[in-house]
């Protein structure tokens, strides 16, 4: 039992309210196990852009450098959508991303049963799915070197990224992916695209290489348009995805509404030594922010997440999920996965949501 | 009336066999309409390897170059799998479409009515999509430069792409995309990630200043991982989709599946001067080759778009498409698509749905 130093960050639109109900769930589920979170709250993305000018105040990098983990519910919003690209909430998620290392970024797709019929598949597609995406969060196009505008050799303007994996970059993912899957179903398939892209070409190699250290997970390689068609066509087929940042970023969204809904969908940006990131995978919802309309339970579920990985302390992560599934069961939704006409379900608003997950807790 | 030069590229696996299917129904149609067809075949992919050692021989460029238009059925087969993938038949493929410069991929994502009950999505959200991906198809990262592999300045070994797009290579695309709007339902998507990428943001601001020549035109603009999302969620948003090579390989995948099936879905890759390429979606299915148990329709309806684009013969190509749906209204179903206990189907082999749509033309 110890003290847990918590980097809190709420963001925009929803944020506030969902990290409200996430922290008090956390203290309460902790308290039960003797365990004490010490909470310090930052400003990222949009709020930290009115309030200092930059999306990511060196101060909250430190504070989160400090800390054990790191919360984050979501940022952005209209208020910024005008903003000249490189100083809009989106670059503060990437900064901290890269200012902490936090390379692997782990996204479950789940289809909770309780909502199974929510899904645009067919329930016979979806019943059961559970895939873990790692994908790589700091590197690829989204930070490679050069990257900019300039002229080519015809005097036409262009705009220009690269990307680009070194081999102890592919390494150090693939083996995250590795154990997962080690601990799981045993199955990882590697998405690319070496059939034309060198970049994907040292991923697959590295893989490979990798592979020979883990002989009892059976590794496949797949091309990134076949994997985002495979989604649709089989989703069971797949345990465990790894893939670059871009493809990554592409795959993950799309294996998200195998769900029907973001709002039960965490996620965990780690790096292997420092404090990690845990969010929701959905956004900040400016339109019914302050309203008591969101959801709250992607960003408990995150912050079992949190609880599992970098606090290890896996029977808070217990409790919290155990919560959530019991709120579902006893037929409570939020506006975002309320289905009216569904028999022994309640349309509830966050902070209902928040005050009956606690008596489970 | 004319003589039409089309340079036939069967290819590999169930190349051949589509094909003969497809110039046998386009020659009948024509005929019917009194216009003649010059097929001259070349080899492309996997064949060339094996004849040429190149998967695109010097000579079938030629051709291709001096011909009206370019009928491609499908390339590659576990057995170049291992050549090192500069030498692969897909480089043929990449190479006849820069040789070409067939700047402009379209690929209709429909759900025929006759087999919306195979999508994989439920069929309220995918009965009456339909959706024409733009694809740049001669830039972006699959041709930039710099690429390669090296070292960086850690000295590790690195892979790396350039994602690069220049201003008129988005321009007329763009005008593509909106000609084909204006045409449809008016409604243009531009799909890229610009809260990231350089790349994306010129592309972005070049299709935003080309579409104040379209007001009628209805322009939005997505992010790449929420359109592979919403291709989910709901299809039916989107009419016309513009966007890059790599983006529009990955999302016309994942669109192809809201069918259910690739068996109905042709494409085309034209140049606006000179001669497209017309091609199944499918590859060339190793596994069945040689068997009769293809299906040829996509290769007919490729063909069927071929008179509609560059040979600007409309009437053929509604033969062609009016055969092809009275093939299936008839319940002929080859393997890919029959379900078995669909009531009014009949399975049946790739001759006999080629001699089935003949009488239908
Ligand atoms: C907001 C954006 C920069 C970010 C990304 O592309 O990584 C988001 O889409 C995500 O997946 O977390
Ligand atoms: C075979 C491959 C190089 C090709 C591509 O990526 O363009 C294919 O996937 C396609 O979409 O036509």
């Amino acid at each position: 039992c110890k003290v847990h130093k918590i980097c809190v960050l709420p963001g925009d639109g929803i944020g506030p309210e969902i990290m409200e109900v996430a922290t008090k769930a956390l203290s309460v589920a902790g308290g039960k196990e003797g365990e004490t979170f010490e909470y310090k709250q930052c400003l990222i993305g949009g709020a930290a852009i009115d309030a200092t000018g930059k999306p990511l105040p060196d101060e909250t990098l430190e504070v989160a450098k400090q800390s054990n983990a790191v919360l984050l519910a979501a940022i952005g919003g209209y208020k910024w959508d005008t903003l000249p690209s490189a100083q809009r909430p989106e670059r503060g998620l990437l900064a901290i991303r890269a200012g902490l290392n936090a390379f692997a970024n782990l996204r479950p797709a789940i289809v909770p049963r309780q909502l199974a019929d929510s899904s645009p598949l067919k329930r016979e597609l979806v019943e059961g799915v559970d895939i873990l995406i790692v994908r790589e969060l700091v590197g690829g196009i989204y930070f490679g070197q050069p990257r900019g505008f300039g002229t080519n050799e015809k005097g036409e303007r262009i705009g220009y990224n690269t990307d680009v994996y070194s081999e102890p970059e592919v390494e150090r993912i693939a083996r995250v992916a590795f154990e997962a899957a080690r601990k799981r179903g045993k199955r990882l398939c590697s998405v690319e695209k070496s059939n034309v892209l060198e970049v994907s070409q040292l991923w697959k190699e590295v893989v490979i290489r990798v592979g020979a250290d883990y002989p009892d997970v059976e590794l496949s390689h797949m091309y990134i348009d076949n994997a985002a068609m495979q989604l649709l066509r089989n989703p069971k087929y797949f345990d465990v995805i790894v893939t670059g940042n871009i493809f990554g970023d592409i795959l993950s969204d799309e294996a998200s509404m195998l769900a029907g809904s973001l709002g039960l969908l965490p996620s965990a940006s780690i790096s292997g030594s420092g404090p990690g990131i845990y969010e929701p995978v959905h956004g900040s919802a400016p339109d019914i922010a302050g309203k008591d309309m969101a959801n709250p339970l992607a960003m408990v579920l995150s912050a079992a997440m949190m609880c599992r990985y970098d606090l290890a302390i896996p029977k808070v992560a217990d409790r919290l999920e155990g919560a959530v599934n019991a709120v579902l069961d006893a037929g409570l939704r939020t506006a975002d996965i309320y289905k009216a006409g569904t028999p022994n379900t309640r349309l509830v608003k966050c902070s209902e949501m928040g005050a009956e997950l606690m008596k489970h807790l």
